[in-house]
C-alpha cells in the first residue's frame, strides 16, 4: 500500500476521503509503513554491507543518464540535450587487499572484458570462477567496456564486491626493463560505487529498467476520425494496443490535456505504426514489443489523453497502458482539517511520484531531463516524502558530468549554483559525509570553471553561451550585467564550497573559499542595495545600479540571512508582499518566495497563497502540478509556453513544493545538524484546526499531530527542540519545558517515546 | 607488386636478386608505382573533396585505437594499458549550410540514434531520404551513439558530407519561453574530419578492418609432444586450423623465436581450445569463426612459429593463417651497389610494413600499443616510406586522447615532448596548416599539464606517477633532479607550441611561448654544461651537476643545434665517439645518436655502424629489426627482456631507422619549406659506390640516383638546391652551378625533367 504505485494513486485521488476520520486513518498507515519501512530498512541505509555490483562513481549514472534523457522526443523526432553529453571511463581497474584464513572460491560476474591480476600476476582469459590463495593478497580485476559502465559482481565467503573495494580510471602501473613495477602512490583511487539495487549477479546494471504495471483506460470516445482514450490522470508508461490486426497506419497523439490529444498538427508527442501483411514497424524506429497480437510502443510517453486514428485496413480491439514507475515508500505524510491542504499535499506527492524516476527529472512530458534548478527542488520535496538518498546522489553525478567542465550545468549560470547548493543541502538531510568527499574534486573543478569567468569586482555576468535563466518571468527581466540574483547564488555557493572543503578534509580550500565568501558578500550590499527602494535592485551594468526591482535576490538574501532583519522587514513591505513587483508565475520561484515569507513566520499569509496557487491548478482539473501557472488566465491558455500551443507541462517537479512547504514550515520539521542527529520541530498551524503528519529521517522518522491545544511529537532518532507559542504556562507528558522571550517555550524531544505537550 | 603485402616480401626477402641490374630493376619498379600511384592518387589526397563518413576530428581515432589497443594479450589474458583510455564524444551534431538551386534528394546514413533538423525545426523519425528544399537553408543531424562513434554520411546531387560540414559537442542551442533561440556564437565548431577509406555509405567507420590474406607454413615439424610450425618469417595475423576434428583441447604456443614458441611455460602469448561433440570454445573467450572443419582464431599475434599440442582426440590436416596487413604503397626506395645495406632497407621497410596497422604501433608481438616516442620515429620513416599521412594525424589524435589531461603522454614524460615535436614534423613533411589548426586546442591543454608541473627553476623533474624513460639503457642511469635530456625536449616542445600557434594564429599565444622557449634555452647551459667534461651532465639534483655524462642530451642539442659548433665538435669528441660513455643499445636511441653524427658529416662512419649494428641482427637471423640488440651478445641472449625469457619484441618499429638515415643522409633529400615547396638534396655516399632511390612528397616524388661521377635528380613537384662537393668544377644537364665555400657547389632543381650532375 505504501508502494508508490498508481493504483495507490488512483485510490486517494479518485475517493471521497472525508468519511474516514483522518487521524486514524493515518495511524493506520503508518503502521503499514513502519511494517514496510523494516522490510524495506537494508534497502534504505546511506552505506550498504553486502555485495554489490561495482563500478567508477558517477559512471554508472552518467550512462543511465544519458539512457533516461535520450527517451524525448518531439512529435516524433529524437531530441537529446543541447550541452556536452559525458561518458563513463571506459577502462577501469577494480582493487582489493585481502587476508584470507583459508583459500576461498569466488564467483566473478563482469560487465565488459575483463582480465584478473593476484599479486601483480595476470591470469589466464576470463574466469566466471577463481580460487584466492590463503593469505595476503592483491586482487585486480581490470574491466573494458565501452558501451555500458564496467561493472563487476564478486561473489565468495568473504570476499565481496562492496564499497571497500578501490577503482580507478589509470593505474599508472607500469613495468621497467628489468621487470620492477612502478610507483603507484600517486594512482588517484576512488571508493567502489554501490547500490542496493543491484545486489545479485543476475541484476547487472546495464540490464536496470524501471517496473511496469498494466493500466486500464477510464473513457473511450469516438472523436471526428477516431477515438480519444482517457486514462483518467496524469500518467506515464506505454501504450499497448490489443488485438492489432490488419494492413495500413495508426497514429497515435498524445496529450496531458484533450485539447492537446486531439490537435494532431500541433501536440507534443506522437507515435505512428506501419502494419503489413507480416510485421509492424514503428516508423520512427523505436524498438517495441509484441505478443500474440498485443503490441506495446517502444518509448515511453507523459499523457492523460491518446487519441487514435487509423486506416480502414486496420482494427485494434482495446487501448490499455503499461504505467512506469519507480518504486519508493512514501515515508512523510501530512494530513490536515483543510482537505483542499490535503489534496494539494496529495497532487503534489504524485506529481513527485511521476517525475521521480531513474534521476529527479523536470517534467515528465517534453523535457523529461535532469535540469540542476529543478532538481533541487525535488531533492529538497524528497526529504520530506520518499528520503531517496540514492537518487539525489544519482542526480548529482549526472547533473556534473565529467571534467573538463565546458559549460554552466545545464549551459545555465543559475543552476551551477543550485547545484553546489544541493550538495550541502543533500549533506544536512542525511549526513553522508562520504558522499562529500567523493564528489568533492568535481565540486572543484566546477568552480574552478566559475570563477575563471568572474569580472575584474569577482561577480559573475553572462558570456555569450551562457544561460542566465533566473525564471520564466511574465514580463520583461534584464539579463546584463551584474544580476544581485546570481551574485547572491554565487555567494552561497562559496560558502557551500568551504563547508564541503572542511568536509573534504582540505583546509586550503576552505581558508580560500571562506575569503572568496567573505569578499564577495561584502560588496553585495554597496553594488545592490538601494535606499530609496528599499530593496536589492535587479541588476548592475557598466557599475550602474538598474532602476528594475525583482523579488529573486531579495527572497534568496532573506532565506540565506544576508540582510539585516530590519532590511528583511523592510523588503517584505518593499518587495514580497508588494503587489507592483513583477509577480511570479511559476511555482519554480514560488517555492523560495513562500520559503521566504515562511521564513519570516508568514504562515497564514502563505497557507492564503497556496489555496489560491495550487488549489487554484487543482480547481482547473489538474491531476498533477504544472510548470507554471497564473491565477489570472482561465481555461485553455494555460496549455501554451515557448511559442507552442502545449508547450507546457502539466506534471512539472517544481510544482509540487506544497509538500516541503508543509514538511519544513508547517510540521515544521528540519535537520539542525547533518544527518538530523539533531532536528528542530517549530510547528505552525497556519490558520488550520489541526495537522499531523510524518517526516522521514535517514533512519527513522519524526512524527506530529498538532491542534489549537496539543502538540504531540514521536522521533525515533536524534533529539532536538520543539519550539512553540503559547499563551499560558505549556504542560508536557516528559520533559522540562523552558520559556523563552515573549510567548515563546521550548522543550526537548529525546528518545523513541511520544511527547505530549498542552498549551493555549 | 607495390602493394606491400607479404608475397611481395616473400619474394623480395628469400630470392636472390644479385642478378638483376639494380638500376633498371629500380626504374621498373619506379614506373609500375607511379602507375599504381595515379590509381591511388585520390586516396593520398591531404583533404579530399568527394563524400566521405564524417566524424569529430580525433574521435573515431581514441575509438578505433581502443579497440587496436586492446588486443593486446599476455599468455591468454586481457593486456590494456594503465593510462586512461578515452572515450568519444557520444553526443554530436553536424551542420551544414546550404544554397540549392533546386530542390534535392539526399541519402542519409547514420552509425547512431539521430535527429534531423532543417531551419531549426525537427523532422519526424530517422529518415534514410530526405528532400531539401530549393534555396538558403540550415541542415542540422545529431547523433548519439555511446558503443562506436557518431559519423554520418550523406549523398545527394549537391549536398555530401566531407570537411566543409561543421561539428560540435555542446551547441548551447536552447529555446527560450518565447520560442526564441539562444546566441550560440560561442559554440566551438570544428571541421568534420573525413577519411578516403570510407567513400561509400556502406563503409560505415566502426565497421572496418584491416584486409587478410591466406598464408601457408614453410614447414611443419615434430618436436616433444607436439608440432613446431614456421611461416619462414616474422608475421601477423590468424592461426587457421584446417580440417579440425573430435573432442579434447588444443594448445597453441606463438614464438617469434623456435626457442620461445617450444617453451610453453614462458612463451608470451598463447590460445586455447576446447572441442566437444558440437562445438570448438575459445577458452580465453575470443570471438572466433569457424568455416566447415576450418577454425580461425579470433585473435591476431605475432608469430614466425607456433607450437602446438593437443589432446589425442583431437586432430587437424594442416595449418595455416591469414596475414591481416594494412594496404600501404611503397613510395620510397633506397639500393645500392653494398647487398647487406640493400638488405637492412629491406627488413627496415618490412618491420614499418608490420607495424603500420590501424595506427603505428611499437612492436607487434607483445605491447601493440601506440607510443609516443616509438610513433614519431615510425612517422619519420614512413616520410621515406608509405608518405601515409593519414595514419600519422589518426596516431596523434590517439596519443593525445581526450581533455582533461591527467597523465603524460603513456604516462612518459619525454613521451609527452615526442608528441609536441612530431605534429611540427609532420606540417614540415606535408604543409597540411589544417591539421595545426584542428589538433592545435589539445596542444594547448598538454602544454598546460606540463607547464603546471614545472619546478622553481622553470624546468621539468619527474613527480611520482611520472615515467622518464630516456631508454632502456645497459647501466645505470640517474632519472631524479633535472635531466638534461628533458630539458632540452622540453625546450623544442615550446619552440613547436610557438610555431604552430602561429599556423594556428594565435598571436598571443606565439608570443608566450617564444618567451617560454628562450628563457628556458638560456638556462640550459648554465645549468649542464660542464667545461670539464666538455659536455652537458645528464642531470642537476638540488641544483647541483651530477657526475654522469650520458649520451642523450648531447645528442639532441647537436642536432637541435642549441650548442655553438665548436662546443658540438667537443661533444662529437667526448661523448658521441667516445666509448667510455655507456653505450646505446636499443635501435630507439641509435636512430638518434646516428642521425647527430650524420647532421655532422660522419656518415662513412654511420655506415660502418649501421653495418655492424643493423646487419648484426640480420646475421642474427633477423627477418625484422628488434626492441633492443647488443653488438656483443650472441645466440638466444637476445631473446630476454623485461625479467622475461621472451620479454623482447624482434619486431619494433623504432628498429628500422636504416629507412630514415639512408632517405634523409645519403639520399639526402629533407623538406625545407612545408610540404617540400622547398627542399634540400645533400646526398652523400658514405662509402658507397653507387645509390639510388625515391623520397616521396606529398603529391610527388624526389628521384635521386648518385654514383662516384654523377649525381641524376628528378623532383616532380617544389624546388630546391641539390648541394654536392667536387673537386674540380661540375657540369649540368640544366641550370647554373654556384660554388660555395670550399668544394661545395650547389644547383637549383626547379622543373620536373632530369637533371644529370658530372663531378668528381
Amino acid at each position: 500500500m505504501t508502494r508508490y504505485k498508481n493504483k495507490y494513486f488512483t485510490s486517494i485521488i479518485s475517493k471521497n476521503r472525508l468519511e474516514l476520520n483522518s487521524y486514524s486513518r493515518l495511524n493506520y498507515l503508518n503502521k503499514m509503513k513502519r511494517t514496510l519501512f523494516l522490510l524495506t530498512f537494508t534497502a534504505m541505509t546511506l552505506f550498504s554491507s553486502a555485495q554489490s555490483w561495482i563500478w567508477y562513481p558517477g559512471d554508472y549514472e552518467i550512462w543511465l543518464g544519458n539512457e533516461m534523457n535520450n527517451r524525448r522526443t518531439e512529435r516524433g523526432a529524437f531530441f537529446p540535450h543541447f550541452w556536452k553529453m559525458d561518458s563513463h571511463y571506459v577502462l577501469v581497474e577494480f582493487s582489493k587487499k585481502i587476508d584470507l584464513a583459508a583459500a576461498e572460491e569466488i564467483e566473478i560476474s563482469v560487465e565488459g572484458k575483463f582480465n584478473i591480476k593476484l599479486d601483480g600476476k595476470l591470469q589466464f582469459g576470463m574466469p566466471t570462477k577463481f580460487t584466492l590463495p590463503a593469505g595476503k593478497h592483491s586482487l585486480n580485476i581490470k574491466v573494458w567496456n565501452q558501451a555500458t559502465p564496467p561493472t563487476i559482481f564478486v561473489k565468495g565467503k568473504t570476499v565481496n564486491t562492496d564499497a571497500s573495494w578501490k577503482v580507478t580510471y589509470e593505474d599508472k602501473e607500469w613495468i621497467d626493463e628489468s621487470g620492477k613495477a612502478s610507483d603507484t602512490s600517486a594512482t588517484i583511487y576512488m571508493d567502489a560505487a554501490t547500490s542496493d539495487s543491484f545486489k545479485s549477479a543476475d541484476t547487472s546494471p546495464s540490464k536496470y529498467k524501471l517496473p511496469t504495471e498494466p493500466m486500464a483506460a477510464v473513457k473511450r470516445e469516438k472523436k471526428n476520425d477516431g477515438e480519444l482514450i482517457d486514462f483518467g490522470k496524469e500518467t506515464f508508461g506505454f501504450i499497448k494496443l490489443q488485438g492489432l490486426k490488419g494492413t495500413g497506419k495508426v497514429h497515435m497523439y498524445y496529450g496531458e490535456s484533450p485539447e492537446e490529444a486531439l490537435d494532431t498538427k500541433f501536440c507534443e508527442t506522437l507515435d505512428r505504426l506501419s502494419l503489413d501483411a507480416s510485421s509492424v514497424t514503428d516508423e520512427a524506429r523505436n524498438v517495441t514489443s509484441k505478443s500474440e497480437d498485443n503490441y506495446t510502443l517502444g518509448n515511453n510517453k507523459a499523457f492523460r489523453y491518446v487519441y487514435i486514428t487509423k486506416d480502414a485496413g486496420v482494427s485494434y480491439a482495446d487501448v490499455s497502458m503499461l504505467y512506469e514507475y519507480k518504486p519508493e515508500v512514501q515515508k512523510g505524510s501530512f494530513r490536515c482539517n483543510d482537505e483542499e491542504v490535503n489534496r494539494m499535499w496529495e497532487v503534489g506527492a504524485y506529481t513527485m511520484q511521476l517525475t521521480t524516476r531513474e534521476f529527479f527529472i523536470d517534467g515528465i512530458k517534453r523535457d523529461r531531463w535532469t535540469w540542476s534548478g529543478d532538481a533541487i527542488q525535488s531533492y529538497l520535496m524528497n526529504y520530506y516524502l520518499f528520503f531517496d538518498a540514492e537518487t539525489v546522489k544519482k542526480t548529482i553525478w549526472l547533473l556534473r558530468g565529467k571534467d573538463p567542465v565546458t559549460s554552466h550545468t545545464n549551459t545555465i549560470m543559475d543552476y551551477t549554483f543550485y547545484w553546489f547548493l544541493s550538495i550541502y543541502d543533500y549533506y544536512k538531510f542525511t549526513g553522508d559525509t562520504h558522499f562529500i568527499q567523493q564528489v568533492y574534486p568535481r565540486m572543484q573543478s566546477m568552480m574552478d570553471y566559475v570563477l575563471g569567468r568572474t569580472n575584474k569586482n569577482g561577480m559573475v555576468e553572462g558570456q555569450t553561451g551562457d544561460w542566465v535563466f533566473v525564471d520564466w518571468a511574465d514580463g520583461y527581466m534584464d539579463k546584463h550585467g551584474e544580476l544581485s540574483y546570481e551574485q547572491v547564488l554565487f555567494c552561497k555557493s562559496l560558502e557551500t564550497m568551504a563547508l564541503c572543503a572542511d568536509l573534504a578534509k582540505n583546509s586550503a580550500d576552505k581558508a580560500k573559499y571562506d575569503d572568496l565568501a567573505t569578499a564577495l558578500r561584502s560588496k553585495l550590499e554597496p553594488a545592490f542595495w538601494n535606499e530609496t527602494k528599499k530593496a536589492l535592485v535587479h541588476n548592475r551594468f557598466d557599475g550602474k545600479q538598474q532602476e528594475q526591482i525583482t523579488r529573486y535576490s531579495n527572497m534568496f538574501a532573506v532565506f540565506f540571512n544576508y540582510l539585516s532583519p530590519e532590511k528583511q522587514q523592510l523588503i517584505k513591505k518593499s518587495v514580497l508582499m508588494n503587489d507592483s513587483v513583477m509577480k511570479i508565475s511559476t511555482p519554480y520561484m514560488r517555492f523560495y518566495e513562500l520559503e521566504a515569507l515562511c521564513a519570516m513566520g508568514e504562515q497564514k499569509a502563505v497557507m492564503k497563497e497556496m489555496k489560491d496557487y495550487w488549489g487554484g491548478m487543482i480547481r482547473e482539473g489538474a491531476t498533477s502540478f504544472w510548470e507554471k501557472y497564473n491565477t489570472i488566465d482561465k481555461g485553455t491558455q494555460h496549455l501554451a509556453m515557448y511559442g507552442r500551443p502545449y508547450g507546457k507541462s502539466l506534471c512539472h517537479a517544481w510544482g509540487a513544493s506544497p509538500i516541503y512547504l508543509l514538511g519544513k514550515y508547517y510540521l515544521g520539521i528540519q535537520p539542525v545538524k547533518a544527518g538530523y542527529s539533531e532536528f528542530a520541530i517549530a510547528p505552525n498551524l497556519g490558520g488550520m484546526k489541526w495537522m499531523e503528519g510524518t517526516v522521514p529521517t535517514p533512519k527513522g522518522e519524526i512524527k506530529l499531530y498538532m491542534n489549537e491545544k496539543n502538540i504531540k511529537v514521536t522521533a525515533t532518532e536524534g533529539k532536538g527542540y520543539l519550539t512553540f507559542v503559547s499563551k499560558s504556562k505549556p504542560k508536557a507528558s516528559k520533559g522540562l519545558v523552558e520559556k523563552l522571550e515573549g510567548n515563546k517555550y521550548r522543550l526537548l524531544i529525546e528518545g523513541k517515546e511520544e511527547v505530549v505537550v498542552s498549551y493555549k
